[in-house]
């Protein structure tokens, strides 16, 4: 019996998922037509809504935090959960600051990117416009719920938020204030929806025909699932493995100071380092920096290194080092292990990343801007640095504002993905009557293709 | 043993394909640094081989053709393909002319589309680059080669071409043109492969390591036989549901002569109009004033209405209207065949577009700017139109030179792709030895995020 009434409530629970995503769709495309100040009230509703409710959001949060720590106590959550979830005073004060800078942000949506005449009276313009009906699946983190919401909002897209089981308290709390904040400003409040259940991720992702988008923000498991199991066009990247190369005519010192940052810093990002490529002619010198460095600040890396390295490196040396093995090269470890290999050439290290590499992000440590240049032109990654951190790859130092996610893909939206990365274009034609029978045969009319330096005409 | 010996030659033509996509790839991050210049030398060379060689073309082609009429006469082929497979002299003209024409546009590459400083010494560029490797999949038409391959060199992007078996003795001397264009002009010739088998198919759509883009371009069911079988993005269009709403404050004689254009001027293509949709208010007048045009003029088109139309028709009526059924409403007819609807609001037919379309092209007829606005901010689709027929969404009259196929996805590429949607963009960051540490904690630096104006310095 038991499992049947479970049948059936799932059963329910994917009906009104799928009802809500249908909701979504229809009111996405109301969205789409609203005016920036409208969405921008909106969103300064909801951070108001979002002040004024702060104990019941932290209440709702304690009681998320309760649930947890009984599974953590179970042993059935992991502990490191607990911090992520958290959501007190402080933090609640930087999402309010953080949707405030959204909306102090540029409206993303009706800039002309092209403006032609194609014949007298008759005119094309690229206009940027939503993408649609967003679905994002988030894991404990609640900030990501008022972050994620109030970019697709500012951007004209509607969105179905997936939050994870744990901030299930939290999230409908901060939901209802956005829902809120939208109702009073005229919003159509079904273009936002958060859905619970871990079964509404398969639904979602198989409305290929209602959501234009998937978002995964999680483990590498849970964007590679994503990825394999929808026809929809994922946003995201499963890995970070992201490389530097200490070319021949790099700076020790500084090549040391990078490197240990982008390892160091914060290696569970996906934009810390993971493979250090040393042309042969510095990696000695390099090696025995790195050493000195890490030895007087106390500092551990783990160093797996291949064969060349190894021998290159004297009796005495003051790091233990161990041999890399093949899956080295395409493992990321999200923590302070650094696999190393000794190249000949800087030809040599571009084909190691192009074949290893995530498309992430690249640095390369020079003095030689043509060095760089070749670096830049060959190397196929979303970010390619030069003399900087690996870790700079990140929406809000880029000044995005914030951002959805890093994307590995090779189209567009790539790299950190802000507002700019939530909208599309389409192409608007004017005409006065204009038949394309009159531009055909034997006396067809010419295209002038001018392009039209005044767009306000359009 | 016909059978074993069939598998093995198809193990080791599958083995072949493998290794020209794994060379393309290589070739594919050299030809990405070369100058613009020394790309459009190899298309210039390419087009000077191709003027060269036009009796060995010819030639060949006539094989080819000789070859199909058999297969015609056998029953095995269908007579309208021999008519696409013809490679004469003028159009040998027409596709050197075009190669000439990619030469001649701005070089894609290198562009910068936003300069920002993050802080002193550090800045940000968002550079265009070549996407990488892209498989073009393309049936009959021989002339498909030479555009498709101009436009991924000009690009900087390798190009693995799957021609049709019907065309491969041409596709071998046209190829063999631009691979001795790329060779005098020192271009990595295995940036660019010639694969023949049907099972080639298969190999490529698996190579998502490698292959970065697939482009088909042929039949509905191609494009939905690529779509469904890999996990490389597919640009393209299985469906062209091209709408025209002819609104209530519609010129009619404008929207009879835009719908006869957009529906007969070439009724196979995927941007001529499928639907009609038609404001009460105007649907009799414009019924009236399409029969009398086409009685006129001599022409038919096949009308579909639904039940409201049809009550709307008086008795006596010239045309002969034929009942609706709901698959009409998503079918692409690629004939003179017209389904109509009336509809009470703009707003429903914005619903039924974006339901029933496949957001490739939608126009609306009407002289009020206001309800174009609407039309324009809510129908989610990669043309949206004013007053001119669906037909002209094209690169070459959108002054693309050329295109490699028209998108119908919501992401960039959208619409018609050009040369500029064969690009993606990559991050560049350069520094003076910047890390993230110096940016986090009490006393962190201060990004800066000033747009640079003077591009000069990067």
């Amino acid at each position: 019996m038991s499992t049947t009434s479970d049948t059936m409530d799932t059963a329910a629970a994917n009906e009104a998922v799928i009802r809500a995503v249908e909701k979504g769709k229809a009111a996405s495309a109301t969205l789409a037509a609203l005016p920036h100040e409208q969405r921008n009230r909106a969103l300064r509703n909801a951070a108001e809504h979002l002040a004024a409710r702060e104990s019941a959001i932290i209440e709702a949060n304690e009681g998320d935090l309760a649930q947890a720590e009984k599974q953590v106590k179970e042993g059935t959550l992991n502990h490191s959960l607990l911090h992520r979830l958290k959501l007190n005073s402080s933090k609640l004060r930087d999402v309010i600051v953080g949707i405030t800078q959204v909306t102090e942000q540029q409206d993303p949506l009706s800039r002309v990117t092209l403006s032609r005449e194609l014949d007298e009276g008759l005119a094309l313009y690229r206009v940027s416009c939503p993408i649609g009906l967003i679905a994002v699946i988030f894991e404990s983190r609640p900030d990501a719920l008022p972050q994620i919401t109030s970019l697709c909002l500012k951007s004209g897209n509607g969105v179905i938020l997936k939050g994870g089981s744990e901030a299930r308290l939290t999230n409908r709390v901060l939901f209802d204030c956005f829902r809120a904040g939208m109702h009073k400003a005229g919003l159509p409040t079904d273009a936002i929806a958060l859905v619970e259940t871990r079964e509404a991720i398969k639904v979602l992702l198989d409305a290929d025909q209602l959501i234009d988008l998937v978002v995964p923000r999680g483990s590498n498991q849970l964007v590679s699932y994503i990825q394999a199991n929808t026809r929809i066009p994922v946003l995201g990247h499963a890995e970070g493995i992201c490389h530097m190369y200490v070319d021949r005519k790099a700076d020790i010192v500084m090549a040391v100071k990078i490197t240990i940052d982008a390892k160091t810093q914060y290696p569970a990002a996906c934009n810390s380092v993971e493979t250090l490529l040393l042309h042969e002619g510095v990696a000695l010198p390099f090696m025995q920096a790195l050493a000195a460095e890490l030895q007087s600040t106390n500092q551990a890396i783990r160093l797996l290194c291949d064969k060349r390295t190894m021998a290159l490196i004297p009796e005495g040396f003051p790091l233990i080092l161990e041999p890399a093995k093949e899956e080295d090269w395409s493992t990321e470890y999200g923590e302070e292990t650094l696999s190393v290999k000794t190249v000949d050439t800087l030809s040599d290290a571009i084909v190691h990343i192009n074949k290893y590499g995530s498309h992430h992000t690249e640095a390369i440590i020079t003095s030689d801007r043509g060095a760089f240049d070749t670096f830049f032109a060959q190397v196929n990654s979303a970010g390619v640095f030069w003399n900087a951190s690996t870790r700079f790859a990140d929406g809000f130092r880029y000044g995005f504002g914030a951002e959805v996610g890093i994307s590995t893909g090779k189209l567009h939206p790539r790299g950190p993905v802000g507002l700019e990365g939530l909208v599309t274009y389409k192409y608007k034609v004017v005409g006065k009557g204009h038949i394309v029978a009159d531009y055909v045969g034997d006396e067809a009319r010419k295209f002038t293709h001018v392009d039209i330096e005044d767009h306000s005409a359009q």
